[in-house]
């Protein structure tokens, strides 16, 4: 599949309807992942906290996972390391063990597994990985799918937008800095991520109000200020949207308010992600990168094993 | 104080020895606190993990607080909007709520405060904050506290190695970027904060192994590499360690590595944490900005209220 095509079949995504049967009762639930397989968790931890949802980016699992622990690995390749490291760490513990994978390692160890479609770019799966977890512990109205898919399939049809920002980029070699707000903090980072993989840029993030306890002071007197351009998320939440109007004018900084078309949590979601899917596509496109390439990261991990 | 004077306190500070009397059984612990206050939930959550432990840096709670809940609210001030919302949130749910606070309303709200001695910058009293949650669930050995206060006594006699570090910071106009990994993901963070408020500076963090699955694409193929200077944190962990190998080996970049004197976690907490607060106050003598200035912070405080 071209890389395009990856891009275009996120819509199509929110429509995977699988999920797990849950039947033990439990005190919490822990999700590890790393990379674009991690950030599913982090997506979910912001909007769901009717239990603690406790995520894990790293080797090495919680204390307190034990037999009243939902344990959630994803990984899309299933063969992950760090999560296959944890994942047999959490079975030891007696925890539930769950995992959301294409197949490898994770697949044959986990019984509990969801399979998705593999041969995607892992990041480009993250609907197939995170709508498992809405399905079984905050399900999608039908209808707000469908919105959603139809916000998803315009943009497929026309980015212009994100191409122009794409070249402002490129004509100035910024580095995107990008400021989240609950409950989108984590699209914050996964806007990140994707300038480091697909454009191979750096990018860097901070969310509202937690930046206006640190960043504001390098905003109004940092050298450098310049080559920066500035990403914010728009807010229904009115103190937030106070925090970024009064940082803009007594910093003097100027930020590009990125406005979703709607309100609604999983419709704005899609949305943000939707856009630095092609905000970062057009950039590798225009500085002549392959928005495929990760051997890099490749590299580095059969070096390591 | 003089603002050396409040770096010097902190050796005295790791012996305030107040702790919380939790008398009731729970289920998990939430910290709220912004900024300063924050990273103290930060590192907290990094090191216990026998109850789930959920730090807040926002507004709102999560919803599973109740009454299994210990919920400890941190502001030096006391009269951070934030944390204050999210202390009245958590009565509201009859969840156990502590503060650690200097004074202000959040002192009068919290029967259950410990109250620290005021008149420091919040970014310096990070010890007076943290202890108390030590001393509560996870107390520290007196001989280990010994050993720190030595290390952070020969830091403040001596820290020729931070003030050539910062020269070559401000020479360049580096941008500094911090690579963690754990237990000290948050110490990267603080890292972070301190050339923000110190400094006024940018900088940036990530953490090992999570920047192997993005970072470090940009690291090999990105514009601006050389505006930035690396720092990482010694590992004693053997996987992680070879990570920080291989990621300067298969990009050509070449990292700072920050050894701290021992390996014991404590100790060599306090050693980072000391290690920024000296290269960020010597950064900013060198760029004749004032460190205790947080001028642009307390404007957009008062604009806000």
């Amino acid at each position: 599949m071209d890389f395009i095509d990856e891009l275009k079949n996120l819509k199509e995504q929110i429509k995977f309807n699988q999920k797990f049967n849950i039947t033990s009762e439990y005190d919490n639930i822990v999700i590890s992942g790393m990379g674009g397989s991690g950030i599913v968790g982090d997506i979910f931890q912001e909007k769901f906290s009717k239990k603690p949802v406790i995520t894990v980016g790293d080797y090495g699992i919680p204390e307190f996972v034990n037999e009243r622990t939902v344990f959630i690995g994803i990984s899309y390749s299933g063969n992950t390391e760090e999560t296959l490291n944890n994942v047999d760490e959490a079975m030891k513990k007696n925890a539930h063990v769950y995992a959301i994978t294409s197949g490898g390692k994770l697949a044959d160890r986990v019984k509990n597994s969801i399979i998705i479609p593999s041969g995607l770019q892992p990041r480009s799966a993250l609907g197939y990985m995170l709508m498992p977890l809405f399905n079984t512990f905050d399900p999608v109205d039908d209808d707000i799918i469908k919105k959603t898919y139809d916000i998803l399939d315009s943009m497929d049809k026309n980015h212009d937008e994100m191409r122009r920002e794409a070249l402002k980029i490129y004509e100035n070699s910024y580095i995107p800095i990008i400021f989240g707000s609950r409950p989108f903090k984590s699209v914050a980072y996964r806007w990140k991520t994707q300038f480091n993989e697909n454009s191979k840029t750096f990018a860097f993030y901070n969310y509202f109000p937690e930046l206006n306890h640190n960043d504001t002071m390098p905003l109004k007197k940092a050298y450098r200020r310049d080559e920066y351009r500035y990403y914010v998320f728009n807010s229904d939440n009115l103190r937030i949207q106070r925090r970024i109007e009064i940082t803009q004018e007594i910093t003097g900084e100027s930020f590009n308010i990125i406005t979703a078309p709607t309100n609604e949590y999983f419709e704005k979601l899609f949305y943000l992600i939707h856009y630095a899917d092609y905000l970062t596509y057009e950039l590798a496109l225009v500085r002549e990168v392959d928005p495929t390439d990760v051997s890099t990261i490749e590299e580095l991990k059969s070096k390591l094993s």
